[in-house]
């Protein structure tokens, strides 16, 4: 399989694209083939940084042009059309490449996706998916900030969606369905979790676990975390924040204390970069979004999780349940 | 001043509710004055076991029932009129007493005094404000679940709610207001963000500092932080939730390590009980709601505030602001 990974995405780009490229070269156990999309010289340099690179299985594909973060997402087709995001994604659907990494701007790379791979049928709103670390097992979280206002019926979309992804990529048997709530009770809620808590209930497809109140959620009662991408967006910002100020708070504390204790291993279960990027679930292809700030581990995992992807037809699976699902 | 405190509302009621008013009585420095609601018979022999106490400044005020944390918030009225919630908000508006502590069920205590206090003039949704700790100051998250849909204009009555409320009990002169936000750009957010983001913008009584996003939350960079009740409700759940399940994660951590470090000093910034309970604000009348697990110690906290909301004539204050004011 090939993936294509978009070199000029992090903050510090192309560093830890080519470093997480060539780590997942020599350690994903698969025939994978990456494909590096950016400024060509530039990459090349850096590939060459790295010592023995089974060069056979890395590819260029130049891209002169780069998407800055501050710009607008949806035009970045028109004004971008030479960037590493929309050459790199062209390529997949060319059929050159299989899948899609990137850790540029997530709403230029989402835009792009949702126009160059299109959504699959039966899908109306392609959803960011996320893995949540949780005391338990992580957790599948969706929508992380597609799509901001959402009916009732998109929310079930993500479920099936999220449904699918947490068996093929998580190993979920069946799936424990959540909906982020503020009570338990199947009658608590505002207008769109009430009425989605009732579709939820009642879809023969899904095993829905009923309501999820936020202090509920670390506990990883469930697999798959449906909300809005409102809802979703500020929760996953606040979770990655908050697991920080506490370590580093703690962390100046013990020190303080005089007390030597390495608190980074114990936090690696609150380290992001371990479960790969977040997939935009519900387009013809595979999309994976990873933080601006990745680390060549993030980037490795990412490209690992892309290749699960591939490997489990993900894609096609999703396509086959949509389709022949009543509407939502 | 004369505060009244449901004696009938934690898990293990009326063992803290006891302790935190006899506490209060010897501990705050204004002449304050206890009245303790429930069943009067339990409530004395509970006083008698604390010895010396201030009797003078200690009153009963019998209630023979209790609303029960499963019951629908509201019917509490109509079907628990001797509660003591019912009992206790009518003394407050009888004009027997100024300010009103529970540590009952959050609904009911919020449906009672809205129909006992009403909201005061120029307040469409009362709301409840909850104090969040942060890396600098702690913030007032508002509304943290009383309203769970909301139109933008609920939005600013919020943040004009929160603004007398961190000047009068937060000393915070000229307060920060934020609007919690999928992105630190104007143009960024649901309907309900974006149209709320405009209207606070040019309140000119507002001190609008612009869209906090997830991770910004944590940092405190803000004084009072404005959003429906549905996320307010669900990002207060899940803070609490996540750092105790860090803490607790780290304490076990170290303990394996066999590393002895007191952390519990190093948490209190994490206690919520040390910010004493939530403010139903927008009523006419102080209405403090605590934890179901409240301690002692945050029963007094709580009180504490209470006294200091009848103390700067919190109430007399937002009256005043808001029914001077353009419809939000």
């Amino acid at each position: 399989m090939r993936i294509v990974l978009d070199a000029m995405g992090t903050d510090g780009a192309p560093d830890s694209e080519v470093a997480g490229a060539i780590r997942a070269l020599r350690e994903i156990e698969e025939d994978i083939e990456i494909v590096l999309v950016g400024d060509q010289e530039i990459l090349q340099a850096e590939v060459a940084r790295h010592g023995t690179v089974p060069l056979d299985r890395l590819h260029f594909e130049h891209a002169p042009d780069r998407v800055l973060s501050a710009e607008a997402s949806a035009s970045v087709l028109r004004k971008r059309p030479e960037s590493s995001i929309v050459k790199g994604l062209r390529l997949q659907r060319e059929g050159k490449a299989d899948a899609f990494v990137s850790a540029g701007s997530t709403g230029a790379v989402m835009a792009a996706s949702l126009f160059i791979l299109k959504p699959l049928e039966g899908v109306d709103r392609p959803a960011i998916g996320t893995v949540l670390p949780t005391a338990k097992e992580p957790v599948l979280m969706l929508d992380a900030g597609a799509n901001v206002d959402c009916k009732p019926h998109h929310l079930v979309q993500f479920a099936r969606l999220g449904n699918i992804y947490a068996q093929d990529l998580m190993g979920r048997e069946l799936p424990r369905i959540g909906l982020v709530n503020i009570g338990e009770e199947s009658e608590k809620g505002n207008e769109l979790a009430l009425e989605a808590h009732q579709r939820l209930a009642h879809d023969p497809e899904l095993c829905f676990v009923g309501n999820i109140e936020g202090r509920e959620i670390i506990h990883g009662s469930c697999d798959v975390l449906v909300c809005d991408g409102f809802v979703g967006n500020v929760l996953l910002k606040f979770y990655e924040s908050v697991a920080q100020f506490i370590v580093e708070y703690l962390r100046s504390y013990l020190q303080r204390a005089g007390t030597q204790v390495a608190l980074d291993e114990a936090l690696c279960v609150l380290d992001y970069s371990e479960y790969g990027g977040a997939p935009l679930l519900g387009v013809n292809g595979v999309s994976i979004i990873c933080h601006g700030s990745s680390s060549p581990n993030a980037i490795l995992n990412a490209i690992r999780v892309a290749a699960q992807a591939v490997r489990t037809s993900m894609v096609e699976h999703v396509a086959r349940e949509l389709r022949s699902k009543e509407p939502a």
